[in-house]
């Protein structure tokens, strides 16, 4: 089974190359993986798609149509990953987005399972990203299709076992995984980077963070410097792909042992 | 006449929607203005495209398939605007760059007349944007695919009396305009800024300076703050559609007359 891209619904239809999300990057996505045929938090994920759409004030399309190109695939969507993208669409030449754009609608289905399906389940393996993320409050939190950082950090390593590489902002706080949220903690309080100045705030975290507080737990978002992760009990990585994972070891620094990452795991899955 | 897009020469063919510049902006781009049916500065362009590509780690087609393009469309050039793009290719899902991606050459002709031969000859209308740019020394410089900042500095105006707006970073410097780069003369010197931590290296940048520093005059990349642009003689902005144009006004700050700009015109363009 190979991949298949319904653009603005229809399978296999070709993508304007005027359109501004090559042109400029101009959209966001979401990725979901497929878990019986369904994909996860898909009410979530298309909340939060809107809300970042909304926020480069592009008009996200009802989620009737979403569900409507997820309906057309039903059948092959035994499992793999189903990704969403939503651009501002085509226009006339230059920055400006246009006073009337109608925005592009993706939707991919790419059977393949996760890599990180195969990753081990006593915690993975990270390291620190030489890459310094920049800061752009304009864009932080958003799921945008400016994702070069993304790529040169994801680019410094390629050993597979090292599964994931931590960011750094220029003044050294922890911002995230390259592509995952960071989660630390110590002294029986869960604490995330706060996410105001650049970074991706994803579904899983956002969720994780309701449950967590729903549960009791003292949740604080704030923040952390390296010598503070170094310092935790445990630091775990979370996204839509591997819901929550603790993490065995950053560089030179192991955790052995679980601490609170399965009982948050339950939590996020629940 | 309508525009056309060549697809790693093919006129009319799709993008694939996994084409990670679509997927991440994972790619480069260069704008040529067309006089007497050649693009302008057409081996400075495709240096600049390949250098940036380079820093990328994409592998940039030989200027032959580049230029074979061009002929193909031969005829139509009569004017307008080519946008040359290169991206990674298509790849496996994921941030990491593939290990052998085939780079996406696109070739696209606007016949349409760039907005700015509408311009008045006299001086510029420009403003200050409200929007900060981001620093990352990986990026600064390339012309790549993540070009959402421009966009939402773009989208502050909306009134065609005013031409370009300023960019400032973080730190109250001044990086160039939304789609040019700035100049400042004062003291019988050339000043513009250095672009080390933010913002785009164009062609008709990279030429003046080269063409003044031959014609005698003491120029300089350097660090420049709001208070030096208002205290110049005149200020400048630069790309390959507009050449060199002199700034009349920027906000409550008038420049009536012009100092050196006729003169640095007419070393760009000779």
């Amino acid at each position: 089974m190979s991949v298949v891209c319904l653009v603005n619904g229809i399978a296999g239809a070709a993508l304007d190359p005027l359109d501004r999300g090559l042109q400029y990057g101009d959209g966001v996505f979401r990725t979901l993986r497929l878990e019986n045929g369904k994909p996860r938090w898909w009410e979530e994920q298309l909340a939060k798609l809107a809300a970042d759409a909304a926020r480069l004030a592009i008009a996200c399309p009802e989620a009737s149509l979403w569900q409507s190109d997820l309906a057309n695939l039903a059948g092959r969507l035994s499992g793999g990953v189903i990704k969403l993208l939503l651009t501002r669409g085509s226009g006339a030449r230059g920055y400006r987005p246009p006073d009337a754009a109608t925005a592009t609608r993706i939707l991919i289905h790419d059977p393949t399972p996760p890599v990180s399906d195969t990753w081990p389940a006593e915690g993975l393996n990270a390291r620190i990203c030489d890459l310094r993320m920049s800061v752009q409050p304009h864009l932080a939190g958003i799921k945008h299709l400016n994702r070069l950082e993304n790529v040169l950090a994801r680019a410094e390593w390629n050993t597979p076992e090292i599964h994931e590489g931590l960011l750094l902002d220029a003044e050294g706080h922890v911002v995230s995984g390259v592509m995952s949220n960071l989660f630390v903690w110590r002294d029986g309080r869960l604490l995330t980077p706060s996410l105001e100045q650049c970074g991706v705030a994803g579904v899983a975290r956002a969720r994780l963070l309701r449950r967590a507080t729903a549960a009791g737990i003292a949740v604080q978002e704030t923040r952390i410097g390296l010598d503070e992760v170094l310092a935790a009990e445990e630091i775990m990585l979370s996204n839509s792909l591997i819901g929550l994972r603790r993490v065995s070891r950053l560089g030179e620094r192991a955790w052995p042992k679980p601490v609170i990452s399965p009982q948050l795991a339950s939590l996020l899955d629940a």
